[in-house]
């Protein structure tokens, strides 16, 4: 069945699907009433329509620019450079940040063809250069493509003279942000360090 | 943002897919470009479309009958029945059973509320008192819910004064059909015995 096979591939490619799971997503897809399927695509063709990049930090918003660089409360002079949109949402849960956010929307990493280029790297020092905060707080993963990362990203905005601070790694190497617990993640934040 | 809850939530809906998953591949599909996600939703409607149930066995199919009911080459005296769609392929994958099958889509599992009623086990009775094959083999698969279907078709087919069979326990106990290499379930098809 062709088309089966083809939806198997389809749903191959979604992280973290091998494809024994894609296998068993798309019979439950199709042994459904039509109702199911159908709510996953009007919900995945609503989220596509309605959620855009903000222009300003990359997150994704569904407002012409997101909550957080529209917000009044927060402090322009932090900028904290983060890996992954929920990377923003972990320190959001920390709720001991009130400075902004620019997603880069991966990492650095030679051996999968990702360079600078791939990610908001440009739009990152443009906007530095444009706003000048006090300090960029450099968040990436505590692994090889976060640590390079980091490093390329300390070597791009030393030149501009502004403080740059990477967090603390109380946080477990290896370990991924996004799976961190609040309170280590609240005390890794505090006590960043010079980059 | 509303949407983007809404499409976690449509896609931890899918088997296997926990909440953090969801989160990754929401993301994911809202950072690639539009043809990702037109792929997969066409895939899924191409799929839903032109795939039904095979009316005599149930497996999925994209003919008015599925290849091995339609196929001049199987033996209509022996008929193996399985949970799900994935078993036949399994089975079909050793080369050494010639039958046809019958998909039960699912098994008993009173815990679950999934009683007789909600899976092939009329339409079973119905073709078995039609075609009259001379085996029913039973294959569910070798735990708690697989036990009680064999159990409880036993109970259903005696009555038709039929062979009724199940695979033998060469399989690993509390396994999944679905996982195991072909030589066991091979010697498993083979070893079967009364039930």
């Amino acid at each position: 069945m062709k088309s089966f096979q083809r939806l198997v591939m389809s749903l191959k490619r979604l992280p973290g699907i091998g494809p024994k799971q894609a296998e068993r997503i798309a019979i439950y897809l199709l042994r459904s009433p039509q109702t199911e399927p159908r709510q996953l695509v009007e919900a995945l063709e609503e989220a596509k329509a309605a959620i855009q990049f903000c222009p300003q930090c990359w997150d994704f918003t569904d407002q012409s620019l997101c909550r957080t660089c529209a917000s009044a409360d927060r402090d322009r002079n932090l900028l904290c450079v983060v890996e992954e949109p929920q990377d923003v949402a972990a320190i959001e849960r920390t709720r001991g940040y009130k400075g902004l956010y620019h997603v880069l929307h991966g990492a650095l990493s030679p051996l999968d063809g990702i360079g600078p280029e791939r990610l908001r790297v440009k739009e990152l020092l443009d906007r530095v250069q444009r706003a000048r905060p006090a300090e960029v707080i450099v968040a990436t993963d505590p692994d090889t493509e976060g640590d390079a990362t980091a490093l390329y990203l300390r070597q791009l905005l030393q030149p501009l003279a502004i403080r740059i601070t990477r967090i603390a790694h109380g946080v477990p190497l290896g370990g991924d942000l996004d799976y961190i617990d609040e309170r280590t993640l609240s005390h890794a934040m505090a006590g960043r360090r010079e980059l």
